[in-house]
């Protein structure tokens, strides 16, 4: 094993630089990884461009990249289950497994979180080799690759949007947004047997690729407008599923009024507001309820099973970057935010 | 039996007058019941100052009033189950029974409802004598008297929103009003084991109400001290159980600054605008879910059990107005709202 | 219209027989369907032959079956949302919507339940006519034929068991019984997204069926067989999800036995002993419930919308019978059970 | 402090000693505890008796008692939030945090758990001082004694019954067995709002301390004759909530007679039988569903706080043995098991 290998490292706004890095050790519990392939998610692109995320501030140099999957190749003292040349996954949070929320299950709320590119918390993996714990380590199947793997990260996301929905077979659902987690939200639903599934946009290329991916209709338009064509569609009775993927403000509201009675609303873009309007008497007069999620949890077998399965996810990826391009490819993806729908960092 | 009856009729904003109607007859499946106690709701108030609420505007005669009990003096055929003598409160919403929703158990959200004291529904309580389904009445038991009866009403929004908010044994709770609405949730609450209840107004007769009936603490001020107050107790971790009991902008979205982890936060008050800022940032970080309850369904028979039980739910009512002297106490109870916390109309 | 029509009545064990019975006329709120398809039920099977199930005993002439779709071809008085001509699939129970099961929207446990082909509630549908509420019809969209919409009925038995079993993406399932409720509970499973199913059964000819219509294994042999295979299969863990269809009282015994750390094991299938052994001592120490379920409830739309999604429902009917020869073909049926998966009364 | 202190060692069946221990000292994250009191369970009678409990068997000296609480008297590194002097209660259950069911919440379902007086685990409290991990601590306030701390752990047993079972206020119980566990399953029902909860047993003076703690009524008399009371009681319907707390086999049969509509019953009580007979076609017409519990999670801080709000713990205590007394005493409980509702040691 050679003694340095290179990572990506954020120094500041715009500021990514390729580096050399001692070689990680894989301590107790841990697997060393090299990685094959990661996503580079909206926070990504968000903390390279404004130095921060909401109240998480770039003030140290920081790895960024959270989802990623690669081979095995060394394991710390005491792994079991694992051995080298087995494909894996990593989830990017490692909980403390003993505050309360952790002995609930809630362990995505864990007080003592360690998540991968969050300052203060852990670096990400943009790098060549990264030693995780083995318990939020998950092997792939012969027929899951390392780029599915590496976006079993955002499927999560989805999975969790419409586990929290309840969405139940035969339902039908109004996904605003169609971007990397819009498309996720959407494969997950079909996966969980809700077919019937109208996207939001206001990018065509997008909502050509939720066709490709099955959407059973689009909507392009403003949130406005989509209130209009999803009432229409509806006879005005509105969707029992709702989710808001886009992280706009307008859309949490418009949103709102787009729900059926007894219907759910699920949040799950970010908006840059803290604050945002809803339709509460829309949702009162509904009795519909808001749904918020925070990463995920429990999910990565589900993600992986469903791929295994049969779930399109390669097909999210738009743009792979190899990892020597990295640097100028986070630029030119920041420049062409229209154009991207998903960028991989591919290192094999 | 008489001909005629009294009635109170709205005609138009501050106008109600008391006058003669036909004594009603019990169709099948129908009781006829003699009214005792009426409980003076918000929306009455609201409707007779206004002319309207929301969307329902009082074009037409109509008489208000919808939270009673009394006594059944002639059954209309095919009835079972009860006998002339017999005490009983009066669900004031009739269901089709037949649509989907209804059909699902949210016969709340009937597409066909038939709901005293609403415009083109059906005419309130505040007269004489009512025919009512039987499948909408509920006997009371000797411990609970009419009063109580007329008040299971409002307690059944208690009951409904403690029901949806999931209250486990041993949660604490935040509860923003303590009008009707804030004390009848408090009271449910408390009865399913949530014993540690802080309640927030800004009057203080109000809150001294909430200290009688139990709550083990109270905050007087604006929502924003609210908040203060309420982090500073919870050690900053917030409350698992937020309730937003008046009906005030604001206070939905200070609830929403106050939920813990994995909190929920109920929006049970009606506020003048339909759309309302809540901090989404918050209760996504918290992954905090938002409910609404659309009056209630299903709870009488817990409303009854639960005051035969013990819960003292007369303790409520603050002034007692008698039938004759109607349509002058709700024009003083306009005039002078801090004082009046709770109106009832009796009739015996 | 003719003002007669052929119906088969039964008169005591093994003997029904064809006669004229008077045109129905459709009620108000009724429509009168042109029978097209009826599935043969275990239940009209066991009644056919024993002259009774369970506590219902045929003392009267009964027409048996309760699985149907036809055309509508009049409507009553005040039905609004049909046609003439529209294929509808028929929920054979009527409830009352007034008992308080109907109103928590319980209404297969409505203490009033009109079902049809059970004595002393309403005859069944192997007839030409059936007058039906229009409120438990369900129109059929233009790819799905009446042979699967009569199918709709057992589907939403499966549909059943699956949402009481909270089966949710990515599971796996173990079926005992690979007749018509194991197939449709497969179907209704795989639908949802627990696309891993084993199945069960001691016939080849039914688990052939089973991997027809995706099984991913099957396990032949007795419950006791199944059992080893199931914990080898499983690395002695067990199945998150197991469902008993064979109606065995040892597939309920070893079905206990195979469930996985807080797993659920659906008795759906009626074993003619009323008391049955379970392990107790397996299920307390995995933390295990039991589900059982009384056929079903608010589930057309939803089998309805699977079939037209594409679930292969048509795929389970093995034998089609003409309805002039019904009478010898149940007979037929009830003498070569083994072969018979699923027959078909077809009327066109 | 003492270099040795006092443990009560079993050796085989019957078989307890008084030895002399090294005095532990606490790990990283561990509390060393001066114990002051210790619950007796049925399972340290049992193991003292027959030397076993279903498949575990002591085989090598273990000290008996998991229900304890004391005092801390030092604090082992790194522990947080505690101080010399705190009273404490401790969950006698440390699971390993990482495990799969550990991550979902299902801890007390851990692959690796290490369980008090469990041979292999670890250790009971039958001794004088315990070091035990302060994440399985909890504080008690000033107004709940070591007593009741000790009792918490069957309380989290009737809380976790009462949870599963989705109690809520206002229904109504049917307890099989008034031991400690029928009677903590008593309180924890009335904690929640269940306040008509019916106790059945054989034995006067346990009913007559069922009595004492509220029950609504008791039932003297064989699970049979329960069946016929309980029905009676009901106009036939049965009850929403039912408790088999006994673990007599004939308990669990008879409970499922008297289960209603939609409702539940939990099998708390352990037999010795692991297979046993259920009315499953009770349950299924009633569409009944069957919880188990094993242990129980999440739930010390609940009971804490139900002690610290009035729930009368300490009542169940019917017998107080002094420690220097214990081997004796255990013995005589052995003998006196009708007289003997719950024992407790003291050391203080």
């Amino acid at each position: 094993m050679a003694e340095t290998m290179k990572a990506v490292v954020m120094h500041g706004p715009r500021d990514q630089r390729m580096e050399e890095r001692p070689m990680p050790k894989p301590a107790a519990g841990e697997l060393l990884v090299k990685v094959e392939h990661v996503g580079i998610c909206g926070s990504d692109m968000h903390f390279l461009e404004e130095g921060r995320l909401g109240n998480w501030v770039v003030e140290k140099p920081l790895v960024l990249g959270h989802e990623s999957a690669g081979e095995v190749v060394e394991l710390g003292p005491g792994v079991e289950g694992f051995a080298v040349g087995d494909k894996v996954t990593l989830e990017p949070g490692v909980p403390c497994g003993e505050c309360f929320p952790c002995r609930a299950g809630h362990y995505n709320l864990c007080s003592k979180m360690s998540f991968m590119a969050i300052p203060d918390e852990r670096d990400g993996v943009f790098l060549e080799y990264v030693a995780h714990p083995a318990k939020m380590a998950y092997k792939l199947p012969e027929n899951v690759g390392t780029l599915e793997g590496a976006l079993c990260e955002p499927l999560c996301v989805g999975l969790y949007a419409a586990q929290k929905s309840g969405a139940w077979l035969g339902q039908s659902a109004l996904i605003f947004g169609s971007g990397c987690i819009g498309l996720v939200t959407m494969l997950a639903l079909k996966s969980a047997g809700v077919h019937d599934v109208t996207v939001v946009d206001v990018i065509g290329k997008r909502l050509e690729k939720a066709k490709e991916l099955g959407a059973t209709a689009v909507i392009r338009g403003d949130q406005v407008d989509a209130v209009q064509a999803a009432l229409a569609a509806t006879e005005g009775r509105g969707f029992p599923l709702v989710f808001e993927c886009a992280g706009h403000p307008a859309a949490s509201l418009q949103a709102t009024k787009t729900v059926a009675a007894n219907g759910v609303v699920v949040l799950v873009g970010m908006a840059a507001d803290p604050e945002l309007k809803l339709d509460v008497a829309t949702l009162s007069a509904k009795e519909a309820r808001v749904e918020t999620i925070f990463r995920y949890r429990n999910l990565y077998p589900t993600a992986v099973s469903a791929v295994a399965g049969g779930l399109p996810l390669a097909k999210i990826a738009s743009h792979i970057f190899p990892f020597k391009d990295l640097v100028a490819g986070m630029l030119y993806n920041m420049d062409h935010k229209d154009e991207v729908i998903k960028g991989v960092v591919s290192f094999v």
